[in-house]
């Protein structure tokens, strides 16, 4: 898979051909956006700048955290923000919109700022993911796609970052679009897949488009059309001599398919000298087929062959394999990865945290609510990563409002937002702004990184983790705490919302 | 809805703006289906026919049936499959494919025939959905289209079967795009979703070009958009006075929400006489606080003021919800719907089943696997659904080869595959070939009807099962059992198979 990657990396990024640009995505909203646009238009409060945050509240399967990922999708969709006149031709048919809006939509140009974390970046519950500033009518309309694009994105670039930490090094390929849910699903799916830290993906117009590294060999379909299955392996060594896999479990593995796999190698061997890449198991005992295939193969003189799982995999499964000694080099995990199978929705939520007034001045806003860890935080905000220098690890993560600074010649004391008395105080620190500007006033001023560069960052970014972050079951939780001043903002409000 | 559903049936089916068509989805395949494509070309055996079949082996949330969709979508692929000059310089690129292949790519034209179960139509384990038959390099190649294609839209229709059962009558919309497995899962989720039962979606763009009835009032940032409540929904009903949901759980529901949105609801109903359609709870306890606000829009004199119900329900939940008691009209089904959470894997699978020989004769094809239920059913084959005359319920469906009738004027005796001594003989029953034909030689045949109607036979078909297969925990089995003919040709290669 080396060589894969290596190929990703020097391919210039040319234009994709399934471009979001390509696919006018304005429609695709919920429908109360436009009554809401529409009623800020008719109430003449469109214009008042408003300011929205996307955040989520929980890291799916219990895990310590998520992998930001959709950002580039998310910034086509900006970009092509338009209506048509078949839009407003469909609008005006449902007879609840004036003239005078629709008009505003004709004309309709995007001019929102928009901050974000950059993609493959770990993030955590409680912080704000994007932030889109602007006009109300403007920065609410375009939730239903924020939240849409990130969060399936993010959900699947999680979920590869566990199954990819799982298989301890092993090369990890997406086999899933058959079980995605949707045509977007297997394409975008396979981009997160990657940026999450696969090594490549089944689907060729990923690799095409996104340049996500494709491969694959044959169906077990492949092996029925002959008449046998040494037939089949013969035929497929004589047109892809560089790239065999064979897929030994058709008929019966340790009978049949390893040995008809070592025949074809032995005669490849002897009349050219190439050997073939290994053979693949998609069914019956992983373990156990794996540890004899793997004594056939070096017995017959061929260490180098390698032995590829698929079946149903997920991160439990890859570490189970692993641990019961199954001799696997590579998975082919399609299902529970393309679709987050154990956890399939990423809940990601976009709430108004502040408006500001006639006078320009920002007045946060806050959403309460019975259960508690549905109070929204309220205010513009940024957030900071403290590493510490010494291990370069991170130490946690500040919410703060968005005029603060933090100032790492000083001591910097975190607490926790909700059970305060827990302080930690750090010192020989840096603090990394964790997001990025998208758009100022409706330009584009982010160039999103070849996807290669995204998947780099991710898995050096992952390493500045603690491990007890990084637990699949019960990790230790990562700090993110808000400052003082944003921590004194939101407790005045909620007192004042008391009813 | 009723409305919804009227407009939806009255509207001309025009042309579709997000059409499949104007998507070059013909590159969405797993990488292995070029390199067979290719290995059949280069042996010679690509013009080869063959006859692949669509089917799965458990329904979803171990459920008694599935909801066979995606028809509509999967035509458009077939009809629009083929090679761009782009297509064929990234393969090119890939260094593994000859110029004869990539110049037969470039002249491809789609040649085979195709069966599949109508959309809307109940279907069981085993049953083969939609058959291929063609060139072996054709009928292969489209493999993971057709099961990305129907493995989706199956998935969500038959969620949205079961959840809409649950609701008994009530309203159900679908609200799920914003956390939609990426852009086509929300847009053919929602299309998938109508199709099972539900009344219509939040997805605008569902609506525009896939007549899915679409609506939608307001979120909490409007709420809290205005100084009050109160302000709030006043302004709403100033606009939207024919179509007013207030959104009553932004602060607090008995003591703030209903009591403003009764407000309001008296002032309208003195000032224009108009009165607001409902009242939506988004949070809490659903059924307390659904039987508190029916109470008190009862007491002011609005028992016609509805209650709907969102935050992640699905078909559990509705149903405690309707067994606690709770005073709902409608319901709105978010992420456990769009993505099935509880199940978000329809597991169908593409296997070959025949080949014809140079004679033109039909060569069944079998794959053992020690996994019994991986054992596929051989041959070109035809299925029937046996129905009562008395009842008009399905009695049972038989797998056939393709050249077999069932003579209706005689008894038919119905056996389970596996335990044969398991049987039944059914009279007075009428018989109905289950597919329909999509393709012959690569020109489509069917016209896919309008969305509605699709709908409304899909909540007929469900109407002839039985309730005990459409309990939701432990239905009973619907019988899916195999002519004589086709048993005795599969029992046949099974005994042949043996290693």
């Amino acid at each position: 898979m080396h060589e894969m990657n290596k190929r990703a990396q020097n391919r210039v990024c040319k234009g994709a051909f399934y471009a979001m640009t390509d696919k006018n995505l304005t429609m695709l909203t919920d429908f109360y956006e436009f009554t809401m646009a529409h009623g800020y238009f008719e109430k003449g409060v469109g214009e008042r700048r408003a300011y929205f945050d996307m955040f989520f509240r929980r890291v799916p399967d219990g895990g310590g955290y998520a992998i930001m990922a959709g950002v580039e999708q998310l910034i086509d969709y900006f970009q092509n923000l338009h209506f048509t006149e078949e839009d407003l031709a469909y609008l005006r048919g449902r007879k609840c919109f004036s003239e005078a809006f629709l008009d505003y939509l004709r004309d309709f140009k995007f001019e929102c700022d928009v901050w974000a974390v950059p993609e493959g970046t770990p993030v955590f519950p409680g912080e704000p993911l994007v932030t889109v500033a602007g006009p109300m009518i403007q920065a609410q309309f375009v939730e239903t796609m924020v939240l849409l694009t990130i969060n399936h994105q993010t959900l699947i670039a999680t979920k590869a970052s566990r199954i990819t930490r799982a298989a301890q090094g092993r090369t990890v390929l997406e086999f899933g679009s058959r079980r995605a849910q949707g045509y977007d699903g297997a394409i975008y799916g396979a981009r997160a897949a990657y940026i999450g830290g696969c090594d490549g993906t089944a689907c060729a117009l990923a690799d095409r488009d996104y340049q996500i590294p494709a491969g694959g060999t044959m169906a077990h379909s492949w092996v029925q059309m002959f008449d046998s299955e040494y037939e089949a392996f013969k035929a497929y060594a004589d047109i892809y001599p560089d790239n065999c896999v064979f897929l030994v479990d058709t008929y019966n593995v340790l009978k049949s398919g390893v040995p008809n796999a070592l025949r074809v190698a032995r005669e490849m061997a002897a009349e050219t000298g190439v050997r073939p890449k290994g053979i693949r198991l998609d069914s019956g005992d992983i373990a156990y087929l794996s540890i004899e295939a793997r004594k056939m193969l070096d017995d017959a003189g061929f260490p180098d062959m390698q032995i590829m799982a698929s079946n149903s995999l997920d991160e439990y499964l890859v570490r189970d394999l692993i641990t019961q000694g199954a001799r696997l080099d590579s998975f082919g995990i399609g299902e529970r990865l393309i679709t987050s199978k154990s956890e399939p929705v990423f809940g990601g939520v976009y709430k108004l945290a502040a408006v500001e007034n006639e006078k320009g001045e920002i007045i946060p806003k806050i959403k309460v609510s019975e259960n508690v860890e549905k109070i929204t935080t309220p205010h513009f905000k940024q957030v900071y990563r403290l590493f510490d220098k010494q291990t370069g690890k991170a130490l946690g993560d500040v919410i703060t409002q968005y005029d603060e600074t933090i100032d790492e010649t000083q001591p910097y004391t975190l607490f926790h937002p909700i059970h305060t008395w827990k302080q930690r105080v750090v010192t020989d620190y840096t603090a990394r702004p964790l997001r990025v500007p998208l758009f100022e006033r409706g330009k584009c001023v982010y160039q999103s990184p070849p996807i290669s560069q995204i998947r780099a960052y991710c898995l050096a970014e992952v390493d500045t983790l603690w491990e007890q972050i990084k637990r699949f079951e019960n990790p230790q939780t990562y700090f993110v705490d808000l400052s003082k001043k944003l921590w004194t903002c939101k407790n005045e409000l909620l007192e004042a919302c008391r009813i």
